[in-house]
């Protein structure tokens, strides 16, 4: 089972308040605070427009108690759970002022982390009963990976590495610099702790020889077509996990997966993939 | 002309530097640096590999300059371009251990903003001849707002409020907290500044005469029927601004326009815009 | 009525936090630690020596429970009060020893704002009964201008824009790269978004018609004669908000009220109002 | 001579940049960014408009080149310097829409800084030839304490002790907890390091003896009667430090200074000081 | 006695959040996470693995608390506490995964500043009953001196200047530079405040008349030997704080002491402690 | 060759710059502002005063070119470099002033991550000949851990995991959780990224069949004696690294490593290395 632990809460509470301080600015709600009572309390929830996949109801209950302590939330559905339209995610109870005011911020969080939940996961069945695995990248928005990262967890994924602190990923300038795929992992291998795993990619598969040669943990099969994947999978035969990148869309996934590669690595689902539309309804 | 200065190099400097934190963790770049020798230079070039319109292209140099200063960066094509698959951006030289550790960040930056730059471009092409304006909302990425809305004016594009401090937007719970719309409004004028202008939400055409009558500013027509629009666009007669909103695509949004509204606000730009396909050449 | 709405709480940890960390240093409050016994429990209050009208009571209470969570704050007079030499305006009860340590960090911040408040006021008080508004200017203390502008606020006064981002403010030197005020106008209606405010400073009545026909929101009225003031209302009759500055006492303000202006801005009551007279008193 | 010599630039930079943020927004100068080409330069001056001493030039400095590295700053009139009406402090040359984006952040630093120094000064010079010198306490603007101990010192004070960690003083509430002043004396030599002064505030000539016999390093006589001033020097007689709080004006400071005692310490000059009026002119 | 009162609050929870980052950074503890059901409670203490003094337990309890504010700490031991290996310190109670991921945070903040208070101890007890304080130098740990000069006081130590800020040390450099140790105190005087006390360092003998001459406040005998040190505090006949500084180590301290100077400082238990022996039990 | 690439110089910054505020406060280096004229120009070295291994000399060139830019630094000898007590390290020109307030930061950065370096050094020269590796573990000082790895493999050793987030390390509580090692590494698998190692701790031989079934990474051996570690040697035969930990020393290693272990982990190294030591001479 996939790991569905969000980030830890001082993670949520710093990028929450950074984001409550950019829409509240200096003069903070000054709609609310001309038209909203003090005293006006209210009940509310946040709905799914469309069906999808959550992720993220966590930073949206936060939002909504860093400007009012006071408003109860409560959590419907969890991160992960698939909801069609209609189904409501988040309870709100309290002052109608603090929850108007944060409303915007938890529904970007929520909207945003949820569309990567769901792309996610879109991939995630295309593949079913494959053994591979879907996993993300290092093409993430700036300021928010450890919360997209958590969101294609959400979405039934798996993380790549989170930056490039945490795994070794040789690529062609790499190898260039070295004077070849043996040498660089070689100097790798030298040159990091025990406890970090090295991937290799390779666009041909003459180069795979090389990179098992060096003994890399990993190797990635960049933009090669499923023919060559097949080959690289039966030559691999189990010695390194094998990557495939590059096309990855929700058509193209399965045919990659039945290749029997065992990661599928996909930049689209967090670049690219499109918020899911929620809405706050009140009662 | 639309504005397309940058924002004050005293933010980007922020969040490319927590974007770079965010990628280097405390290791580093460990490929890097077990395989680049410290006096390996190179040249090397972010070049699209789609068509779009650019944005950001300062964030990205100032990446490479913020991790090694003596990376020298050119600026091929300025924010605002509309470039074509294989155009080159930006130029780099220098060492090339400090170009290969902020790739990604560089990139992460230019492709986000350039896609939301082409997004909004491609709804003002539509448009184009009617006298509506395109505009962002506060749909936005969390942290990223200043540069979201930077990147919506390079696609020729205008800019919605920032945030809930500089425009007064009147919505139904505020309508119905004070008694209605006039009352809204009145409220609203009574609580901020002379320099503040107040915008109110309708969902329908009989709540018109009462926004006209209060005086508001800008009059958003949510959701409504483009026939209905054009009632609106008649009956108020240049007395306020007309806003349109809601369901607006690049397929709806020249009917939307040919409406007469003044302005037309998309959140889609923002918050779904796919990220513009774009690579680092190394010569 | 004015909006004493206090910003927003997280604004207000911060800055409290910062000034806590800056009277405290490393080694914290020497004096208190060397004397007060841990479980010396006292009462006491916060209480005026001179009388004015209060701001800053939610920051000074902050400020207590900031050192000790245990301390119990009771506001007793609402920021907006106007308050006699010998009121109460803030009840503690718990620990002496958080008391004493928070004690001048909150009557700084209390003395301050109230002494901005209460400046305020007295322009405020000059003008009763004419149509004219008191705000403030973007004249302010480096680090505080939400508080001040709070402040302002809270003595009836109303906010002139908050920065340069959140409205337009076209000057002689803005005026003169463009080439002409109608100019300057257009050039700004063009570049910023809809729901932004256009305001232009003039100094001689002859450039009024031009900011006329430019269709300026506003028009600052700088260091003119009341009596080109009273010519300037009679000729824009209503088309435009008229502002005045310069020049602007507890003496003069009731003058320039009468010429019929919309609004004098006053850099005075943020930038050299003194500090309102307050102590803390031991029960 | 009292040290002129500025904060660290690292606090400089710090404060200047927050400034900055506050008055730039997410938006920045709209009205600039519309209006003035990158390629019009301009030469610049801050004027004074009043007499006064400086203080914060190199704040000012520092704002105009953090909005833009390329603005040329030359400072005229160094901090300390007694300036008439019409003097120039800082002449600026580069791209006038830096100087203008700028400019008020500038102002307000070196303007309050200025006000606080000129205070400062009047108390000085009317106690020339007297022994005592004038000195400035915690009743400071929070955020800026470094910054106004230094524009004191500008003005040709001193520096009271800068928070609650470096010096003891004992108030009437410790000295009630612990049972006596010489007893809270003896608690705080045996508590704090051999480098802390202790400082007693006494409201009452019958202390002295006891603040005498404990071995305070400096006595504060709190709110007395310039004869019970007088007694107190003859008594101690050299064998403390003797400081006069309370009550100090410009009009009374002299006869303070006249009864002997050596330090007289005044919140006045930092909590209430009037801006110095400031203006940047174009040339 | 000394003070033994923590760091504020305020300082705990920066530095322990700051550490927690460190420890946890975007992925977070992801054994915990794979393995520890949410619902898991569990009781644990920190135990003593050797014999020593015990400061630094309240930032452990908050380690925990800061990763799961359900988890229940208990301080057992204060800080100042001498304890034997078997002792335990802060029992725990609470979910599992909170407490496991907060362990080595807790433990090596604990371990850290035990070991200084414990070095500390060990030259306070080598000099008992002779009139010699123990203090620290600035030769502390960056980041972490308000902490460890509160265990250096937890371990029966006194400290010394917190920084360059609070306290003049005049060394050779600062003589000469001036021209002789009288003028240069009396630069000193003349420049700081009058709550600041003056040190100045000495090597020779022949230093000290003009050391007391100048009237400073305390000398510190640079690297002398017990001979020269005893004819030191014969001179100074207790006109001036005496302090020994220079090869101080427990097998040195005591004669040091027994030359009567009154002040001991040493670099060795800041910078060089070794960490004390801890361990976290599970029941 | 162990990688011996300083971190980021982002990192460098804030660090040197969090240290110097920590040793400047408000108040600044009042000693040195007191008695060096501006002008006065000096050359300096730092100099080591004991024989070590050099760590972090880029963070001391830095400490003095941030408190001015205009002091001149010359690297000498090399991070990694083996010296003797007299070898320069670090050479300085430039204003007086700066080198004297920068002094003790500098040295503080210098001594501190040198006695790491020179502490691992001793290990790996005991070991020198095995195949054995020296590495550190997470028991470093808070603040400064990606320093402190830097520091080990300076010395010539080589880093363990960073921090929770970039290794899996099952510990008994894990275990217990689960019900079993093999059922705990299969946890792990399933939860974490492919990218990502798993370690298994084990104190008994006899959990080692499962570990090797499990298909753990890494197994560490946790204070088992050196007969047990040839044991596990001999039956694990290369497929998975074997790690000894517990009761690591100078004396020790050796012994331990001749046993056929791969890595040796040694908290001593970064939590209780004493400080080299070293010193600034003025020429």
């Amino acid at each position: 089972m996939t790991d569905r632990r969000a980030p830890q809460h001082l993670l949520i509470e710093d990028v929450v308040s950074q984001a409550l301080k950019e829409d509240l600015g200096d003069a903070g709600d000054i709609t609310t605070a001309a038209t909203i009572p003090d005293d006006r309390r209210t009940q509310a929830a946040i709905v799914a427009r469309a069906a999808g996949v959550i992720a993220g109801v966590d930073l949206a209950a936060t939002a909504f108690r860093r400007v009012d302590p006071t408003v109860a939330t409560e959590i419907v559905r969890k991160d992960g759970a698939h909801v069609a339209a209609g189904d409501k995610l988040l309870s709100l109870s309290g002052p109608a002022a603090g929850i108007l005011t944060a409303e915007r911020v938890a529904l970007n969080f929520l909207g945003h982390l949820s569309g990567v939940a769901t792309a996610t996961a879109a991939l995630v069945d295309a593949v079913e009963g494959t053994g591979a695995k879907i996993v993300c990248t290092r093409k993430t928005t700036p300021g928010l990976r450890a919360f997209e990262k958590y969101a294609v967890r959400c979405g039934g994924g798996h993380n790549h590495r989170f930056g490039l602190y945490d795994a070794v990923m040789i690529k062609d300038n790499h190898v260039a610099a070295v004077g070849g795929v043996e040498k660089a992992i070689a100097a790798a291998r030298d040159a990091v702790g025990h406890t970090v795993k090295i991937e290799v990619e390779i666009d041909r598969l003459d180069q795979l020889d090389a990179a098992l040669a060096g003994g890399a943990d990993i190797i990635m099969l960049d933009n090669m077509s499923t023919d060559d994947m097949k080959r690289a999978v039966a030559k691999v035969g189990g010695a390194a996990v094998l990557e495939a990148s590059g096309n990855v869309t929700v058509e193209t996934v399965r045919a990659i997966a039945e290749t029997g590669v065992d990661i599928i690595s996909s930049g689209w689902i967090t670049h690219s993939a499109p918020s899911l539309d929620l809405g706050l309804d009140f009662s």
